[in-house]
């Protein structure tokens, strides 16, 4: 195959060059001219606009941990054979798949938020397999095709978002039942040279900060809605995309110029509504076409790498624990029992959250394709214990907080020549503490349970990868009901 | 006694002219020269502040349920001989206590927030019975004062806000071993006229908004801080109190113009900071002032009455999970069984806390002051369900609203003809609901869960009236562990 | 109505005399020529039989407490003019329905178990309005009956079971869908002089412990189902009954002759199932019969009274609070935090269900009949906190005792020449503490979580008045949750 | 070493013959002339009586299981150079550790109960460790002796016992500290060729049916506790021994002769109390002596591998999940919504607790002896998490059961014709199901949640491995406080 012999495996549209490092990938992003819309207006530069840089430096982030920790951040890859940033690697051992779970859990450390380069690399991974097996059933291109695109991916660092929720419509109806039959993405015209599709994708995780986004289908399809079922690789700047950036609580408070009442200054995420208004894409970025026996699959699969990916919000929760044992301290309440034994309960559910995912991941095994995929059970498991645990972590972060963190004055007044003297005595805590400190860190726990983070943190806890009820549709199916019959059956001395 | 007879009791500072009804009572608010700091500047007009006027808008939703349903809001005093706003009356029977929980929880179902006016109807029946004590033991003349003022205040039916919570500085310390004294407000000089006194209040609800507020100690108090031992009532607009304005979550949505994203437009609720430099006040007006004796009663009754005050969140629940009924139907998913299932649940949680808090009310005995006070230990029992719930019942929530909540746009790009249209095809839920019905739902779950409601509806649960610990304290007095033990041992068969 | 003015009130079978106290009770259960099966065998005397004496001893609790504090357990009665066990009183008031709750908490705890004389309490007062109400329909003579029989009841102070579970086969199909159209119990025949009714109870609380059981439907039926619309009297000593008690954890212990094992030597509960083998009642003990629209409002009502006298496990619960609070003495651990803060734990989660139960009863109205029926909402609630918080509090109970309580020898272990001291030396706690109290202590706490009367602590607190799903389907049947809905749309500015 | 070479490694007392299978490890416990106390007598043949038997089928079920699934259940030793139980493996991988973790989940599961043979497992590998650190550090000879004994133990395929749990009397107060120093097990006299320990062992598990018991000291000492500080191994029938039998919920069901009411009839756990009446130990088995450092060490090492070791709980919890599934099936209630909801609900938190635990082994390393041992916080996270879930699993099973669980007739009243055939008329559920096969369902619930094994899935879950309060001990050790603060501080701005 010629084209993959050639420069860039002859990709010849989206980022062309190869990023170093997170000052690289910012630099990347420049320029590209996207339509995005925030607060009713067409952004000139993403990447200047205040409210959305904190979303481009997580994002950095996963290139700068590469750099600084390549062993936890990168892997060899038999693909382009090269080291690669790990987001982009296939898995090639139960190891590889553990290795990301410990990523992971370090970036939600060091950005306390979410840093959006997930849900690529599990798409790579769901694909991969699935697209073998395609491949397999139906003599399909989709697995070579994918591969050569990876490898361009790799070769170049780049960022890939996946891009699967539609906006669904009236949840009671499927793709075709609906009235608008946009509500779900589909191909609207298929061509010699490729395909073109319309629709939209909505809660798009860091997609105005990728180079590319592969579109796939949300549920599982019937042999009648196969114009949804569609996979394929767009570039971000493409100009039938346009992106609409979803408003977060206490969005805005980035714009006022402070670095305090942000609460992370430096961190935040990303998501928005991606428009797709008819764009072509050349059969060579089409990984599924049509075949919709393959789509439960993938989903299923995808489900099952992301849901136990959700392991990074424990290292956010890492620093939410640390959060409240500094305001506790501040306060001059680190020792009673009491503060104490709410730090272990914080630490206990966190660590619950974190022993399901990452024996998930342990529990891995290795698909026709040769990639590794991990327990399916577990995933779930971690997933849903994630959609309860992280409120009652903020919860008593909040507890251990005190009612100051949602009384305190602004920023502007502590830095006010006339009130802010006042606020420095009156909001003083332990003596040998800096206001500003208190304040700060008060900040920061209000961030990431009411603010900007509190989004990731919370909601997107619950419903990324799946609402609760997905999990438990999915736990139903795989707890083996009928073999938990035969053990009881057995030793209640019953025989049928 | 003179005094009582002429006039307005011979209270010749703060308001006076009777209030009829919220308009009027807004209208009472105006040109009073108040210093409120907010974001950095000194508010020309607080009514007329965007980000402020919702808070005075929930407060003047108590005066029109009086007007509106005068039975639930209104009661007959015998202090002034007429009716009078439940707020400012002095409980006569078990049922006046009862009534103010219905009140209470009616009018969290009108504003979706904290109203603000129940700390000075807890402070004033607390400070009752305790004033009417104080003078039985010392002769003072502190319960004839509180008459006269409270029949003031009924007369003028005004806003009187209860002002206790200090500081605090370094919470290991008392209030004379903090290095700067001020931290606790304190009697910093004693006149023949009155007493000078200095500090600050820290989230003082509804105080900017109030005609007048009563200092009471914050914490149970030795002999050697007598000076700390002062109640008193100060007008709003004496030239010695400085407002600082607390920062709420999304607060400055209210001031971006439209009236969606504010998920709430027309209520919030209020916390401010106040400064307490060095004001005088006349011994008429002054209710406690060194008997540290009387501190430990007089915080055990304001808490017992507060913390079953705390069934408002009641009548807020209502609201979120009427919300969260209406998004499902919007999803188009109001069928599913755990759909129902957890409507049900929130249900349970919201009467569960109701339960135990109309429980504390009608379980109230007669005071030797006369009037009539709940039962303590239902009431801590309420709050503390009150530190948990709610946050349950924000998560429920925010399961059935669905991602869109945290990655919808923003109501400017509803707006904007370029994307609106776009917005309104791909963001639309059961086809026969506008768009922007459903979009202002979600904007309401998420004002309560995460926005500027969740402060009063989450945080302010968490620590309002005493932060979880201080409930678990009460209850540990109060659990009578010694009896329960006699009980144990006598079916087990145990002489001693 | 001549037999209304004669003696006790022409009711000729059952207990023609009238009972003074406990011991006066047992006396009159004394040769009656039940036909009880227990472990294979017809029990000869039941008063005297180890194993069900416990339970009788709980029934008679009800009478004592009565002489004891005639103000809780006894009430001047308008029915029949005269004080009367409180067991026996129509409610005649709010303050009387609260009353019932004050009485069942004070029982469980002196008693530590089930002392089976509510269903029959609430049994009657729900009867009361519905016969008045079926009178007021249909012209029938149900209330008038059901007055004759409740005041012969009172005159001679008798024991009245509520028997309404039926056994209900196929749970998937109502009463005349079965194979065996006995599974529901039903009028078989129709004299002129009453009729005959053949089925069976399940799960009949204290029914050998009876002198009168009243049986009533279990389910809403529809009118084709008229012949299982049947309220009716029968004496327990009927011929046409049989008593087949029920099995309870550890019940043998209280045949082994000790008194330590058995955790609570004198109290136990009885559920027993009752076999109706074609029982003839005259019409004079008919209560309903036919009249299926009927059958709704009488379960409805029941189980709102039911739901809120499981307060009576508040008081089963001090007692093991009280137990858990002692083992912690005698282990010498009484003082660190963690167990100070499981014991609040405990009575939090204990206060709650009495909060919910007891508001109820206070939010009491009248209904027609004059007698008043407490809230439905909250008994619910409270019922549905009773099928959770049992669980929790003996898991901390459990927790507080430690592992010796499942590890510990027998009483004839300790009791054994040979071994016994052995066992003192080894097993003493706190040297100040005889290690027979620690024994005693733990086996009470096994009892109460493992043992005999944790079946009505815990599991019969699940199932007893409805299993969980029946208060769930009643909270969603008054959760109100269009009124919630429009309460949200209002503040969301959404106008439909 | 002469000894290490021939036969059975010069040990020569004990067992000497190799143990196949199950049934020959019963007859190798025949005729030992142990001294056990039951119910206050001497037991002639424990492996003939009723109530001892069950646990000594659970015991011979991890032979059965080695034969039957030998890659399961056994593994080859590099220190016998031969296939061996697991259950006496040391660890050679972290796959080892991992395999032990999944074995316990299939003997929970074909047993139902504790089968005894972990402590024993556990207590091998962290002595392993310990004693070789002890050797390098002081040169004792402790490693060796030790590597003998096990060889030993492989060899002849015997079962130990791992004996840590002293009586601790006041619990205030340490071993030297109380009143009768034999309170802790204790060195009374070293001669020259071995010690003499007097002492007793509380809730030893399955030691009756053990042939070597290993005792270790139970909590870190102090230098001056260096009495207390002695490892060593003991047979069984040494004649200092006596064992009195725990009593257990409904333990003399066992004792009736029916197959039903026991719920399960063949298996069962087992606790004793070991007393250690000057029992002489020759130095080669003595592994530990004086050595107060390496207590704690050895503590902490045992907890880490028995703490993960609770896995074996999630094997139980899917019998009991089988039987909730049945039962439901049973009464004709399996496709309810909230019925299957439950199930998933059991389901995950089943599945939380393995996630945690086989996290725990997976996360192994390697020690400085060369076993692998596994992460310490996840072990005690699997570990708290155990001493919830099952009550709730056990909640929830009782929930699905039905009350019929605690009021059913016994096995006696089922077979008696007279009452049996109405027994089976009245009680049968769905019409295809014998009466028997939903009897024997609800025993068994009841068995595992009241009765029995309840004592093993709920209560010894509670405390075994240490009580709650030690896990939290342990995960507030190793949460990295300090650690968690900077992350924290570095996002908030805060520069110290």
């Amino acid at each position: 195959m010629a084209t993959e012999e050639t420069g860039m495996n002859g990709i010849t549209v989206g980022c062309q060059r190869s990023i170093e490092n997170g000052e690289d990938y910012i630099d990347s992003l420049r320029g590209r001219g996207l339509k995005v819309y925030l607060l009713g207006e067409n952004v000139d530069e993403p990447v200047d606009h205040p409210l959305i840089r904190p979303s481009i430096n997580a994002m950095a982030a996963t290139y700068d941990l590469a750099v600084d920790d390549p062993d936890l951040a990168s892997a060899h890859s038999s693909i382009s054979d090269r080291r690669v940033n790990r987001f982009l690697h296939i898995t090639e051992s139960a190891d590889d798949v553990v290795m990301q779970n410990r990523m992971q859990r370090r970036l939600g450390q060091l950005t306390g938020t979410c840093f959006q380069r997930c849900v690529g690399m599990d798409a790579f991974n769901s694909l991969w397999s699935v697209t073998f097996e395609s491949d397999e059933a139906h003599g399909t291109p989709y697995h070579r095709r994918l591969k050569n695109f990876i490898r361009h991916c790799q070769e170049l660092n780049l960022v890939v978002g996946g891009a699967m929720t539609d906006p669904k419509g009236d949840r009671s109806k499927g793709p075709t039942e609906q009235e608008d039959p946009d509500l779900y993405t589909r191909i609207v015209e298929r061509r010699e040279d490729g395909v073109v599709i319309r629709g939209a994708k909505a809660h798009q995780t860091g997609c105005v900060n990728s180079h590319w986004i592969v579109v796939m289908p949300t549920i599982r399809l019937r042999p009648e809605d196969r114009d949804y079922a569609v996979c394929a690789a767009i570039p971000v700047e493409d100009p039938g995309l346009t992106f609409v950036y979803g408003r977060q609580s206490c969005d805005t408070r980035s714009m006022e110029g402070g670095d305090i009442d942000v609460g992370n200054a430096v961190y935040s995420g990303q998501e928005a509504l991606i428009i797709i208004d008819d764009v072509f894409i050349p059969w060579e970025r089409v990984f599924l076409c049509g075949e919709t026996e393959f789509v439960a699959p993938l989903v299923e699969r995808f489900t099952a790498y992301h849901r136990r990916s959700y392991v990074c919000k424990t290292g956010v929760g890492d620093v939410l624990i640390g959060a409240a044992a500094t305001i506790a301290d501040y306060n001059g309440v680190s020792h009673p029992s009491h503060v104490r034994d709410k730090l272990v309960e914080m630490s206990h559910l966190n660590e619950t959250i974190y022993g399901a995912g990452i024996a998930a991941s342990h529990e891995s095994h290795r698909t026709a394709a040769g990639n590794w995929e991990n327990d399916g059970m577990l995933a779930n498991v971690c997933k849903h214990n994630v959609t309860r645990f992280p409120y009652e972590i903020g919860r008593l972060a909040q507890d251990l907080a005190g009612g100051l963190m949602v009384t305190c004055p602004s920023e502007q007044d502590f830095k006010s020549p006339e009130i802010g003297p006042i606020l420095e005595k009156y909001l003083k805590g332990r003596t040998d503490v800096p206001t500003e400190h208190r304040f700060r860190i008060l900040r920061l726990i209000e961030n990431m349970t009411l603010g900007r983070n509190s989004v990731g943190y919370l909601t997107e806890s619950l419903h990324g990868a799946g609402s609760p009820q997905a999990q438990r549709i999915q736990i139903a199916r795989q707890m083996d009901v009928e073999g938990k019959k035969k053990l009881a059956k057995k030793l209640a001395g019953i025989t049928e």
